[in-house]
């Protein structure tokens, strides 16, 4: 061992103790007569302390110490003069009596510190210097902290880690597959699974009864900002539950997370139908932190001869307290914010509750302080509030408001990151129907289970049948999601049926999963968690990007090791296969 | 929940209670008056009964239920008249009030039991069925608790478990590795690992310490009997370490598992130079469940005009115990097993130690009783000893002798499952010379430091070089390897030349590397064990197959699910490529 403490532990109890430490160079102040070394390792920092006085080349050497280079020093823990509360280490420093290279280090492309500065491009291709920054490593101890209280939270509950296959089979239903060219059957490939859902569902039919996985998934999607081709999943599967058992042990777990990695207590995590997500947030991952609920105004506002309000399907709109005092130019921003064409809206009215008690709205030429007073009653509102009304079909009006609440809840610095605000949403719709191919297709996959209840509604109001389907929402985001499955062949055929597909896709397909179904298959269910997400809500992050220990970039790149790269036309012959670019 | 308890919990204390139990139909058993049903589940098997005297229709009703039929019965506990002392639960029955199906099963291809009647193919196809066996889920059970304590273990020892890319960059050294077209990125690949070697000395590079991870890796191989295309390993790395400090520290996990997953303390594991190792087993995986170690004859046996010896690099022989009774016949058999192309050896020499102390050989004509006392004294023979020689060139004849001590071993019974012999194996050559492309490769990894005192030999001798590399052995399987890696740029270049690579091939393949270590790299070494195989170990089994949940066959097929499959040319040309057959 090249050390005997790490740089993050010695304090004034070891004081006289002759040590030796190993680390990084975080930098050096040469005094004139005394040279301070900041020694880094994982586990902190120690100051060191050499002596011009006592020895003269010693201090030479410690002189020559740049930035980054390992070194391994030893001496004696010494209580330091001007302590630093500040740090663990901060009573004491080392009295170095020998110093040993270990290696050296050409000039980082940036600074290695808390602040950074670093390009995102410079800092991918140098990822491996961008980790040793304490911010960037404490997100990925944070990971593996959450990714063991996990394990020991399902293994407490009898759930089994049981890895499933990452050479699968490609289905088209979905999102894109990466594909595997197979040497050994060659013209065939294997698929990297997007989700293991058909093995947890036959580990069901194996009697496993609890399963999960912690497991990497994969999507070949145009990436988004905050997308990543290959990402992790909690994936979890239970037998003989019904939906109740389900939500009550996953809220366990999010309970447990919390109280062991942040420390807080969230309690009993609230549920609320996607209809009424829809209807009060117009989003089905509403951030709760925050109230402004929607009030649908249809009653009081329509028939006033607004033809805005008239011709809409739903006139609807939010309180946003204590912002009367809004400026002309502040509204403006609103009204150019819902306009962007990410959110495609035509216009915004406003009602402000003024300090003085009066009512002032952007449209006083149809509505009347009687008919204004219907309004502030409908959003209770109280001296110094802003209304904020829009109007439009249903679907849309919803989407657009719901931006400009999140939007409002920023401007109120009501979205704070150390609150933490989990939500159930439950009663997901079976099918939605997709625009783009004119059918429906799954909202959550093609084996979730319909409400009973809502079967005999599949052939007259598809649209209306609800799912035994839920998403575990944080703050806004969904951080996991799942269902009650089908364990019924016939119901499953149905399903494929209802979905487009023909009876021969279906057993193509899914044929194993289907013959599975009949040679006893318990009721099941489970659920399944974007575990990159989760750590990123966890460390108050944006991105899941920063928790991921090698990410990969926009266009799907690694650029640190040049990846994807070419490969040689002997491994393309091997494959059976050639480049058509 | 559709249970108020499993079925392998209920107990002489639950007597008089009302349950509710879920589960299959393992058997049935009508006596007439009465009806017996086995519900299992993972958990175990209860017993159930219904009287026909007082519920005909309910009886009517279990005799309807076939095996595998998925049910859910609600009845009070009840003493057995006659008890099964070998069940958790056989004190007690449930005395069944009603029943309900679940889900009705087809009869299954083969039967689900301990000892099933079904061949390989059919087991493989309908995995999920024989994944309801228990001895089979049992080594899942298995391999589940050891991945937990693997993972307390090490996250004890301060190890960090950190993902690491699933999609990165091939490379053309080693095995053939799996690759993936990227469709973002016509013409380009990522490559699946063989394992997350660069990356988790990168992770070094970045000051994380100790890493780890147990994780999937990938080789494109044709398959023999006991390899998969997919496999697990628990990759480990840590830095400012020397050899010493890993072999403790895992050293340590070993001990760990066996104790709390089998019970059994190991003590400490020996160690074994590789040297040694090829002298005393002719191989460097020895089974040191028993002795029979190698003797060199040499010295004795050259000389004597016998020219198999005399033009013999190495004579070199085993101390079969207690075998001098061998018949003709079975010292014909050991003489055809050695002589199968396999193993390719010529003959076989014997000397008897007989019961009443006269020795006798296969040469007495070069060989008189003098001679052979030399033999005896050699091999510390007794008397009702076989000795078996051979003779050839060192390498040949020693891995040829290793074939047959195991073969010894197994007719002998000394190869005992519940025994467990760990082993280090340590100070490995560094090259190893490849006779089909003429020229040297690294024997653990490029990226293995030569020992210090030999890097003078690597323009000399290379074949002498030793390298700071050990493997881990149990049972004469190789279960882990690893080694003290190159953290200087100039060495790794060395290196690499050394290996015939050009400086362009070099740079274009470990470029970033050895940047990364021109930037501060840390001392540092690893390890990673072979999980798959290191749960069959724990579990006395040959095969890793039974140990996976859902294996590939030998044409790296998974019969299942029916993969690799073709895909559409749509997807084909999305990933701009085409297949040549």
């Amino acid at each position: 061992m090249h050390r005997t403490h790490t740089c993050g532990e010695l304090t004034i109890n070891d004081l006289g103790k002759d040590v030796t430490l190993a680390g990084w160079v975080q930098k050096s102040r040469d005094l004139g007569g005394m040279t301070f070394i900041d020694i880094r390792d994982r586990y902190g920092i120690t100051q060191l302390l050499v002596n011009m006085d006592e020895d003269a080349d010693l201090c030479e050497q410690a002189r020559g110490l740049s930035r980054e280079y390992v070194i391994k020093v030893t001496g004696k823990v010494i209580e330091r003069t001007s302590k630093n509360p500040k740090m663990p280490t901060g009573d004491i420093e080392i009295k170095v009596s020998s110093i040993e290279i270990l290696n050296e280090a050409k000039l980082p492309p940036f600074l290695i510190e808390d602040e950074t500065d670093g390009g995102d491009e410079l800092r991918m291709k140098y990822r491996y210097l961008d980790l040793r920054r304490t911010p960037v490593r404490n997100n990925l101890i944070l990971r593996h902290k959450m990714a063991q209280e996990i394990r020991k939270y399902l293994d407490e509950q009898d759930f089994l880690e049981v890895e499933t296959p990452v050479l699968i089979k490609s289905t088209p239903e979905g999102a894109r597959d990466f594909v595997v060219p197979s040497r050994m059957n060659p013209g065939e490939f294997y698929a990297l699974p997007q989700s293991p859902q058909t093995f947890k569902q036959l580990l069901m039919v194996s009697g496993f009864d609890r399963y999960f996985q912690i497991v990497k998934c994969f999507r070949d999607e145009d990436l988004r900002a905050d997308r990543q081709p290959e990402f992790t999943q909690i994936d979890c599967e239970m037998a003989f539950i019904e939906q109740e058992d389900i939500l009550n042990l996953f809220e366990g777990l999010i309970n447990h997370l919390f109280k062991k990695v942040k420390g807080v207590d969230i309690g009993s995590v609230p549920r609320m139908d996607y209809a009424d997500a829809m209807r009060l947030y117009g989003s089905d991952k509403p951030d709760t932190r925050f109230g402004m609920q929607f009030v649908e105004l249809n009653e009081i506002a329509k028939g006033a001869g607004f033809p805005v309000f008239d011709n809409a399907e739903l006139v609807v709109g939010i309180n946003a307290k204590g912002c009367a005092e809004y400026t002309r130019k502040q509204l403006d921003e609103l009204t150019d914010f819902i306009k962007r064409p990410q959110i495609g809206a035509t216009g915004l009215i406003y009602m402000r509750h003024n300090a003085d008690g009066s009512l002032k709205s952007s449209v006083d030429k149809f509505f009347n302080e009687e008919a204004l007073k219907q309004w502030s009653a409908a959003f209770q509102t109280e001296p110094g509030d802003l209304v904020l009304v829009m109007a439009g079909t249903t679907d849309k009006v919803r989407k657009q408001l719901n931006e400009l609440r999140l939007e409002m809840g920023n401007r109120l610095g009501l979205r704070d990151k150390n609150k933490f605000a989990p939500l159930w949403v439950v009663d997901f719709p079976l099918l939605e129907w997709d625009e783009e191919h004119n059918r429906y297709h799954a909202m959550h996959h093609p084996f979730t289970s319909p409400k009973p209840e809502d079967i005999g509604l599949l052939d007259t109001k598809p649209g209306e049948v609800r799912a035994n389907a839920y998403d575990m929402v944080i703050n806004g985001t969904e951080i996991g999601g799942g269902s009650i499955r089908i364990h019924d062949r016939g119901l499953q055929s149905l399903m494929f049926k209802h979905l487009g597909f023909s009876p021969e896709e279906a057993q193509k397909q899914f044929g194993f999963l289907m013959e599975a179904f009949e040679f006893g298959a318990p009721p099941h269910g489970g659920i399944a968690f974007g575990f990159d997400r989760l750590v990123s809500i966890f460390a108050g992050l944006d991105s899941i990007r920063d928790v991921i220990a090698f990410p990969k970039n926009n266009s799907g790149k690694d650029v640190m090791i040049d990846s994807p790269s070419t490969i040689s036309d002997e491994q393309l012959k091997e494959l059976s296969i050639k480049t058509t670019v």
